[in-house]
Formats: structure tokens, sequence, C-alpha cells
């Protein structure tokens, strides 16, 4: 039973002697940056993750944070975006997930405070729209809900839209709830089926969109059965019992513990609702910032009707 | 000045005399159904409205009725759209409108409401699988929220998923206040340039999507300059003064009365929060009905509520 | 037929020439300050408003101003506040109104951006707690949610939390429509019967809840009716008709035009939603700044756990 | 460490051979009714629950049962009800938690379902007002939000309104994951400190409040450490370790697995936006039928303006 995570950071975590892997780790202005490069197709089957690159950005304490630190994470993330995007063309945002599914709605939440400029050219005066950067979005919703694939509905506009990047953001799972709502992945792979809390059916990346995807999230929840297996590990380690022998029967209890007819149950803050809403604003500010480096922040504001 | 309505019945009510326009009465189960045909090209311009086949389905109590009344609106609906939907094929439903207006959501709410199959087409168990017919759907928003087209996204989308045709909900603005959440019109000329609560700017047709485009819509709103154009032109009626010199007055003193800095002024129900779902509701049982004639409605709400 | 407005200086406007009645308009950051004072018991009784102290603040274009005079706005709400506030003791704000209902939702908005702190005394530390002032807020619904009247659920709040004074917060109706959003009413005299968009049926007053209440109220709909009669009397006045004359025929003529079986129709802007949003965002800034006068702006948005 | 939940029953099954507590279990429809009743003050302390009656319905694969089996479990709801609401007076049902929390919104999901007739007194015609029992209804919001205890304003509105009995609805927490969303909890005991998903400060009970207090709640979520603590439970006594010499060991253990900045984490369906959906509406529906015996079905959606 191999645990799973969307974070690269914590795949590598699990895998620490690989070769076709490269790791930095900075830190700036209370932020942990770890660069994590798969280079290898070796290195890729081992984590589960394609080959490129994975920036993760964790503040423990962001939502507890002031207003300063959270615009430095804004500004991390924007600089971070600006190293992958194209520098000209414009661009088009995808709120992955379902906006009905708390946990699973940052995309939609991301969208929606999102500056949209595309329609914007042919109306504004001209000094201005000359730093406009042409930006579209759109949350196309889960196929429980419209039948149709992400990915399929994500292809059919971006072939009539023609972006020169698609920048897809979605709500992931990870290993360690520490890691909820505090790190924010950005990679150039794009989106990898079965990943995401929604688990997509189809990815979205540069073979199925025809333009690059660069891909932003956040882990939003830990599945109930990490939970259980962590706290068997450590035991096993703490009595000395060797983890090998007992790997099977520990699948068969965490099954037991955890089973339900629910789904999947998982492991979330209890005041997730609350808690989405901060993280999409950061990742909004981020956004904006680097789809607009042309724009000050009070005109982005101003643009996009945003209450002060 | 000449005053909008999305209507056909309205437009007409307005030139009665016009040849190439047909229009019949029905009476049933409390419901008045009127059936306008628009059929030469000079009707057409004369109504502002393409030529084709308007069906209104009015029932003037339907928000206060009984259970079984809005059950046989919801039957008229369904009725109305078997006639003009293609026999085979898959469909997929476009809820117009920004779902964050209350008095334009009403498409993006009846999509909430609707049976989709499409996706369970390999996952059902094959006596269910045969009486399905594959439904889509989607609100793709609007274009001050997105940057795109609703015409634009939806062309892509219809490209990829093929469907035999597409049925667009729409919130509609009328002439009269007394039609608002009162009456449902389907027609088989599609969405056009203008329409909707929220003005289109690109219509939604056979031409545009090449795909059939049936139509259905319920008035929200009437806007404010035409109660004040009605006052004003029963009271010249009344005291005996010839419209036709006062006509250029009128218009001024009713942009002075209606005036204002926020976009356009609209009359509206004070509850129409809650109006609109009840309509949603309405309008989504005579679409599943229609879509899926061969499920009982036990089954239509069993499989609609249910994902697990 | 008086036609009803809930502002004060609207009131006034329509009866010139009263005594017992004093007006000022004051002028400063944009903004247009009318302190109206009614004196004497003939003057109420005319303009069908209790004695007592108005402050109308009114800019025109605060929706589509920048970020320095919403602010400007909200301290001007903030000093208004301060004057008619009781120096000492806990406050109580009340969002009166249907969170279901946009046109009437003001209050419950308000009510969600308030920084709340009555129930931080005892856990805060020692040097911030000295500096806070103790707020209370409730949201109570209305009657037809609650089966209980708005007023009869506060004075039971009251009477156990027995705060110094009480701020109420409701959307009213105004006579012109370019007050919609854009005017704030503060006044000492409390809610009245039958005022707000939702027509309470009993006040909030001193004299009902036994300690002063203060009320701010923001237009946010136009009687259709008034709408009507304005272009009626318009015309009248510009074809040389005496209005007096023809007042019967005016009212019987408006109730033909405005009726409907809906309750009452509303004039309001087609983007109500996205404007309640930020009307309350300004008045909940402004209250935040009156009721802790000796936060800053940083501390009031970290306590209030408030996104950049 | 005791591993809380707010489920008698499984209270009880992790004390088995305590004396004082009787205990039945009936099948009738697919539901298994478990009635637990707590006699001595010894059984109580053991049981960290007050002496009174408590009855579990419970329903494990309701979520996915058909409309027959949801109205089945909504009738058992209301004829447990009925035996514990005194047989004449109004009533008041008070929904608790915060209406912004998905897993503590319960309480509020159900007050906005039911049928409110406290005011409906004067106005509604004789016939139908004598088959009408007074219901009225308040979701009065969480500390947090307030400001002030729920307790303290149940408190304040009770003594103004004097019903016969409150009704209080609310989120709760179990032991066994299986649990959540499948079972409906009734006790004559009320609200205890602690108790539910928001762990209400103060209880809600005949004491405090001056009447009888049914509490009606759900399982919505299970605390993170549950789950871990139980797969170590099974883990040692598979393998033959004593559980009593390890458990402070496993209590360090589970801490550290589980430890984050972000509050309480829950175990929680991924759906459980739906899934509260879901559970409010058979909730409701339960409570009217049991509020309202005179009514008929028809009669109850058509007073509270449900659509069909």
């Amino acid at each position: 039973m191999q645990i799973r995570t969307d974070l690269a950071m914590e795949s590598r975590d699990c895998a620490e002697e690989l070769s076709g892997v490269t790791s930095h780790t900075y830190r700036h202005d209370g932020i942990e940056e770890i660069q994590v490069v798969i280079e290898s197709e070796e290195a890729a089957r081992a984590l589960n993750k394609p080959r490129g690159r994975y920036i993760t950005l964790c503040h423990p304490a962001i939502l507890h944070a002031e207003a300063r630190e959270r615009r430095a994470l804004a500004k991390a993330i924007a600089d971070t975006l600006g190293q992958l995007l194209p520098p000209f063309g414009d661009l088009m945002v995808v709120g992955l997930g379902n906006r009905h599914m708390t946990a699973d709605a940052l995309g939609s939440r991301v969208v929606e405070s999102l500056l949209v400029t595309r329609h914007m050219m042919d109306v504004t005066e001209a000094e201005l729209r000359t730093r406009l950067r042409g930006v579209c979005a759109a949350a196309p919703g889960v196929l429980g809900v419209t039948g149709m694939e992400t990915a399929e509905m994500v292809q059919g506009i971006v072939e009539r839209v023609r972006p020169a990047a698609v920048i897809a953001i979605d709500a992931l799972a990870a290993r360690e709830s520490g890691r909820i709502c505090t790190t924010v992945q950005v990679t150039d792979t794009g989106i990898q089926p079965g990943s995401g809390v929604g688990n997509h059916r189809l990815g979205l990346t540069k073979e199925t969109l025809g333009v690059p995807v660069i891909a932003v999230g956040v882990p939003m929840v830990v599945y109930a059965a990490v939970i259980a297996r962590d706290a068997l590990s450590m035991l096993l380690s703490d009595v000395g019992l060797p983890q090998e022998e007992h790997a099977q029967a520990m699948d068969a209890l965490i099954a037991k513990v955890v089973q339900n007819g629910l789904g999947d149950l998982v492991v979330t803050p209890r005041e997730v609702d609350e808690l989405v809403g901060r993280v999409a604003r950061i990742l909004a500010d981020g956004l904006n910032m680097a789809l607009q480096p042309r724009l000050t922040e009070e005109e982005i504001q101003w643009l996009s009707h945003d209450s002060p």
C-alpha cells in the first residue's frame, strides 16, 4: 500500500536516496521554499510523478499571520509563477474541482477573485490597455455534475481561445496533516490523472492541451488511512517490531478501522470552510501579481471591483 | 424608443395586425399555452425576433400553486420540449447567466438540479443503461467573470462533445411585470444577441453552434423604464392627449426619472431569491422528464440526488 | 397616496417649508453630509418620522470609487457614529433583514464582517484587552423565517446581555433611485415600525429595548410605484395640468401598471448581489473603526481574521 | 485519554457491564432503533452523559436509500419525538452550530427547511388554524461569530417567547466513522457543555432554560485522534501486547501523529457538503411531521413554500 500524496516534496521524503532527483531548500521572509526537480524517467516512476520542476512554498503559520506576511507569500507565488510563464500571449486560468464540496472548492474560489482582462482589451483606455495582459478564466466543474470530463471541456475551450499557457488551480491531498493550508505547490508538469482531492480521471498537460500547463495546488485534506498508518508505523518502530513483517496485517487493520460506506473519509480541519477562503485570497493575490506585472496593486484592486 | 421584451408573445401583442405571424392559444390544466410562429423575414424584422416557433406556457399563480399544479406545468414543459428535440443522440444543457446575480441565475440553478447521465453510460447496469439518454450540462458563466464570450466557450465544448442538440436555459426580460416567474418560453430559434437579463453579446444558434439550439426562458425582470413608460401612455390616453406628439418628451422624462449610475435599474419581485429557486425546480423537473422519457419520476429522483 | 421613503432627507425635501425641522449640509472628501433634526412633534407627524437626529452621508460614485475614497466614507460613518454612541459599556450590533433575500441582506452581511470582541475579554492578553471595547452581534432573521418578531428576539437578548446601546443595521427603501447604494443614514431614533425593505412590524427603539438604539441604513430599493408616480407627476407639470385634480386618477393608473401577484415589486440595480457586498464592507469598516477607536486598522483586520 | 463521543449508545458499548443502564434494540423498516436509559448517577458519571433517555435510529445506507426508505426514517424520528414532546403549547426549535462551517451547519440547515407557524396564528383561516401547532425557530450562531454564548441568547429568547419545550438540533462527534450521517440520536437530556462538533461552552437543558429540552443530533465527524487510537489498539491486541502498559506511549504517539496548528483535525466524508443537505432534509421532514401531526404532508409542503 503506497500512501498517496500530491506533493512531490513528500514523495521525495519517502525515497531520499533516489538518483535522478535534485532538491534545494531556501528560506526567505518566513517562507521555506523547496525546489524538487525530477530528472530521470526512473525517478519519475519511483516517485509516481512526471519529470519536471516542483516548487513548494511553505509557511506553517500563514493563516494566523499578519497581512504583511500573507503578502510576502503571495509575492513568492508570483515570483515562482513568473519564472514558469511564457513571456507573451494570453493566459487562461482553470479552477478545477467541485465548487459545492468545500475541501475541493479551492480552484473555483480562486477564479472568483481573479482579475480577468481578456474582454477589456477593446473597451479600456489606451494607456491602461498597453499594460494589461489578457487573462481569461473558467471553473468548468466536475464529471459528476456536468457529465463531461474536465479535460474534455478545457480542451474544447483552449482550442477556441488559444492561450499561450494554462494555469490550473487545484485542491491537493497530502501525506502530513501539517501541510494542509500551509503549503503551495507550483509545477510545470500540469495536472496528472488521479491527482487532487477530486481524483481527476484525465490529466491536463501539454500533451493533452497542446499548450504549457502550470499547476498551482494547496493540500486541503489527508486521507484518513494515512493517519492510521502513521500511528501504526511509529508504534512498531517504538516497540522494536520489524515493520516489514507486519505490513500486510497493518493494511488489513487500517482497512478495518477506516471502513465506511460514504466514499473516502478524509482528515481535514474543522474550520475548512473559513480556511479555503483565506487560502484562495492569497493565491488570487499571487496570481494577479504574476499575470499583471505592469499594474499596481491599487489598479488590480480597482479593476477587479474589489472591496477595500 | 422601442421597449424591449424577450417574449415573442409580447412582441406580437404590440403589433397585432402583422402578416407572416400566426398565433394560437390553448388552455389546459390551468395553463395558458400560446404558440406564435414567425414565418416571414418581414415579420421577423418587425418583431425583432428571428423566424421560428415560440411556445409560451403561462400559469399566473404557479408559485402559489399546489404540488399537483406545479407538476402539470413541468409536464407541459416536457411535452413542448419533446416536440422540438431530435429523437436520438446525446443532449447538452447550457445554463446561461451569472450565478452570482440573483435575477440572472436561473440557468445555473436549473443545471444544478438536472439529472446528468452522459458519464454513467459505462458504469450503470445494462437494464438501466438502455433506458437512459445521454445528457451533459454546463453553466459557463458570463463574459465579465470569465473574459470569454459564453458562445465561444459553448462552441469549443460542443465541438468536443458533439451533442445532437443544445438546450439553453436563460433568465429573460419581459414587458409586463405580471409575466415575471409565471411564464415559460420555449423556442427553436436559440438565444439571440442582446437577449436575456444579461444581454448576451453573441447568440447561441444553429448557425453559430452547428447543432439545433432549443432555448427555454422565464422572465425575471422588467426594465424600470417600461414601468414609467406604461404609466405615461395610459395617462395620456386617459386625458385624451395624442401620444405621438409627446413621444419625445416622454422619452426624455423617463430618462430623467430612471437615471442612475448603477447600470440598468430593473423591476423585480423583492423575493426574487426565493422565486428563482422555485422556478428552477419546475424547469429542472420538466427538463428531466423530457430528456429521460423512459425513466420513472422515482428513478429520476433517485439517480439525480444521489451520487454517493 | 403618500410615497414612502426611509430617508429623513427625502421626507424633508417633499415638505420644504416646515417649521420644527432644521437641516444643514456640509461637503468634505467628496461626501455630502446632510444633518436633519426633527424637533417638534408636529414636524414629526408631517414627515412621518420621529423626533431626533438624522445624518446622511452621500457619495454618488462610491461604488466605483478608489480604495482611498471608500475609506473616507467609512471614516465619516465612524465619526458620525462616534458622536452618537455612549462613551462606555458593551455595544450590541443587530443586523436586521432576511439573509436569503439579496435586497434585504445588508444587515446580516455587515454582521458577518464585524469584529466581535465581547467573548475575547478573558482570553486576550492584558495590553490588548484594555484597548478593546466589548462588542457582540446578532442577525436574528425575519418573522416569516423564525415565527418571532425581530423586536421580540432582540428584547430577550438585550435583557440578558445588557449592552450600553444597540446599533441596528438595515436595508432601506428610498424615493429616488439615485440613492440606492450611495447614501448612508445614521439616526438616533432607532428602527420604526413599517420601515426598511422588510417593513418591520415592530420597532426597535429606546422605548421598546430600554437602551439607546442607533440605526444605520442604506437604501437598496425604490418601490416600483414611485417610479411610475414620478413619471406621471413630471408629465403633468410639463403639460401644465394641475396635479391635484388628477391625483386619484394617477393612483388608479399606477395600481394598474404595477399590479402583480408576487408581493411588492421593487426597482433595484440588476447587480444588487455584488453591490450589497461592497456596501456591507464599507459599513463594517466604519463600524469597526467607531466601535474600536483604540485599535489600529491592522489590528482590527488581524483580530477579525480578515484576509488582506 | 477518554475518547469522546456524543452518542450514548457508543459510550455504553465501551462499558458494557455497567449497572444503572438499560438498553433495548428494535428493528423495523430497515432501521435499527436502540433505546438507552441511563438511570443512576453512577452510570451517568461512568458514561459521561446525564441521566435520561437516548434513542438512536440508525439506517446504515440511508443516504443511498430510495425516497420510501428516507420517509420511513423521517417517520421514525417523528414517532420518537412524539413520545417526548409536551402535548400542548408552542414549541421552539433551535438550530445550533456555525452555518459557515459545513460539518457544524446541520442545525441551521434544518431550521431553514422547517415549517414555522407561530406568526400565522392570526392571519390563517380558522379551519387550518385549529390544526396548526405554534412553532418558532432560531439559529443563533456561535460564540466566535456573535460574541455571545448560544445559551445566553436562547435563554433571553425563551423568556420572551415562553415555549412549552425547546427542540435543539446539533451536529455531533462520534467514535466510529460508520455512524457519520447514518445515525440520529434523540434525547430528553438536552445539550451538554462540551458536546457537539462545536464543543458548546454552556449547555441547553431544563435547568438552564426552565423548559424541557429535547436534543436531536446526527454525527458529522469523528476526531482524527480516534482513528489513530483505534488502529493502535487493534494492532496491540493482534500482536498480543497488553494495552494497559502502553497506554501512555500510545497517547504520546497519537498526539505526535495528529498534531497540527489548525485547530482540531476531524475525519469526515469528502462529500460532507452534499450529505449535510440530505440529512437536514430528512430531519426537517421528521420534525415537521412531529410538530404538525394534524396536517397532511401536502399541507406542510404547501405552507412551507416548498418545491415539489
